[in-house]
């Protein structure tokens, strides 16, 4: 038997938000939520469990372990709580959506639920915003995701964007190109992962000199697309890099104030990404605030999208508070109509349960104001 | 080995909210969070799940066979997933809020998850959004949660609204001051919640007479204080009937127009309630939309509370549907600006991304307007 557990604790990676907190989140959700469906991209709400099949299917496969798994006692299955909301998206646009026409904009708002945290991440529970830009391959779709992930973020006010851009195919095509072998390419890999522009050189064989230029040309995007530019890729590698520069002029186009990098050799986290990939992040925030990118729907279709997910923890840390409210407290006998009307004014209204000395009373309660009794708000 | 399940499968009593409905559901939500901030009820949200221990202690105790519980390999303790957020205001105002001045008034939306759900309600996720006005025991504070409830839904656009109030602690007040053992009380409140006058007077006893009384009361809320007023009752019930009619003359003065009922014995759904209660109903919608009442905050403190659960669902079923959105498609070339400028002045923009026909896929994308080579958004 454990030991009782103080009430007011709760599990490891899990919080309470509580006044002006909860009220905030809300707030950025509302505004991005209402941004995305500016731009077309209807609302959906897939459950918060689902059978474990249709979750770690294609996409959720990457967030098996960090997927609380239980017995539903009624379908005797095992169901998942979601850990990611993309998959649950897809699987609508696969599924219930199918005959809808394409583009299929889609756009969600919800809460995820993990096994585990990470270091840099230890909460278990997170909020998502996210849209998805179903059944179209073009550099217009990829840049349309990534000028409305970042003008949604701008939206809350956060200024000093920039996106960094990857390529998560380019590396696995230029080791199939060079006929590298599964152990050769993991070694590549996990240099490239560090950085490691030593190892890179030992490890890349004949394609040494590609794969070290590909990690070199990392940096602002102007620099790093002619720096790809001038080298010599294979077909399908030189396509993506094609791609990304359509992507780069796009983006600039619609947000010439965005600050564009690329990384051509990122794969971290974009393990399930099939195309042009991207993380938001801000001036002055620690950690992304958001990523996306493309991939295929599965569920038995050969559909791609291109999506992102935006995290509603850190949007709070970088976007500017709101201002206070301005809160009247009511003396008892104020009548129904006149609180009414001070709501209607925009004022949050505090009614009195009893008879305690108003000026006192609004102040102990945290009201900005009191109404006089000749009807009036009166600063405290 | 169960069979595959079809990926558009879900588990029973879940559902994908799609397009537009899942939109009007968030709509609903932001609306009745917007009033409840208006009285200065302060948004509050606790996480999904939580330890057992904790979720199910004190109110929470009546939904311990409805809670998915499983082992969180974290803290290695047997964790909840929330079937009602109510037990965990209640713990947030009794621990992290203790300090906070009462009346403490508090307010939150959320999902909550049931193993099972109802004959009657057969969804195991379901919305609700709620208040809290804790630490005052008056009819002011009943009368003021009652009438936001009811001022809330009325928000929504839902006419024909009634309020059936209930006093679940009026029979066991009386069935103890008659001396009643545990085995003729729950004759009692069998024949009670059969409605069956004639099974109740068989088992009052010497009670038979005001029993049958309070069972007769029922009906409209003038009519019932009436009768319930000409009978002569213990003490506490007297007290309860005299609280319950300045109730009604409070939320009558609030909304003059709202019917209101008295159930005098209704219990059932009302069994952690330690006073007066209610449920909300609207013409024509079958099933009620919300309910609430008093009920003691537990978790160590001598605290009373009151308020109420709303049932998004219910609601959405019940409020008209917005205004369909205005969308127009925006051919290949558009500047962004042009884009903006059309989405600040209410539109809903689609973005082309390729160079097919206009007219055509303005239709096909189901957009009411397309952008004319005029810059005018010209009716499909």
């Amino acid at each position: 038997m454990n030991e009782p557990i103080h009430p007011g604790l709760l599990p490891a990676g899990l919080a309470d938000l509580l006044p002006h907190e909860a009220a905030f989140e809300a707030a950025v959700v509302a505004q991005l939520m209402a941004r995305l469906a500016q731009s077309g991209y209807d609302r959906v709400k897939p459950p918060l469990f689902e059978f474990e099949d249709s979750l770690l299917a294609g996409a959720g496969a990457a967030l098996a372990s960090d997927t609380f798994r239980l017995m539903d006692p009624i379908s005797q299955r095992m169901i998942g709580l979601r850990a990611d909301m993309t998959p649950q998206v897809a699987r609508i646009a696969a599924t219930r959506l199918v005959r809808q026409p394409r583009p299929l904009r889609l756009s969600y708002a919800g809460q995820v639920l993990r096994v585990r945290g990470s270091q840099l991440r230890p909460e278990r529970q997170l909020g998502q915003v996210g849209a998805e830009l179903i059944g179209v391959a073009s550099a217009a779709a990829d840049a349309e995701v990534i000028a409305l992930a970042a003008e949604a973020v701008e939206g809350l006010g956060i200024d000093g964007l920039s996106i960094d851009l990857t390529t998560p195919t380019l590396v696995p095509a230029v080791c199939r190109e060079l006929g590298l072998d599964g152990v050769a390419e993991a070694r590549v890999r996990a240099a490239i992962d560090r950085k490691d522009a030593a190892a890179l050189e030992r490890a890349g064989g004949a394609g040494r000199h590609i794969l070290g230029g590909l990690l070199a040309a990392s940096g602002p995007a102007d620099r790093a697309l002619e720096t790809l530019a001038a080298m010599t890729l294979p077909a399908i590698a030189a396509r993506e890099v094609a791609t990304l520069a359509e992507v780069v002029a796009l983006v600039r186009a619609t947000l010439p104030a965005v600050t564009l990098t690329v990384d051509p050799v990122e794969n971290r986290g974009f393990e399930y990404r099939t195309g042009i990939s991207f993380t938001l992040f801000a001036r002055g925030i620690r950690g992304e605030l958001g990523r996306g990118g493309r991939y295929e729907i599965g569920f038995g279709r050969d559909e791609t999208a291109t999506g992102f997910t935006l995290y509603t923890d850190a949007l709070q840390l970088a976007a500017p508070r709101p201002a206070p409210d301005r809160r009247v407290f009511l003396p008892a006998g104020t009548q129904p109509a006149a609180a009414r009307a001070l709501r209607a004014a925009g004022w949050v209204t505090l009614q009195a349960l009893d008879d305690a000395e108003p000026q006192a009373e609004a102040h102990r309660l945290g009201c900005t104001h009191r109404l006089s009794p000749a009807g009036e708000p009166v600063e405290i």
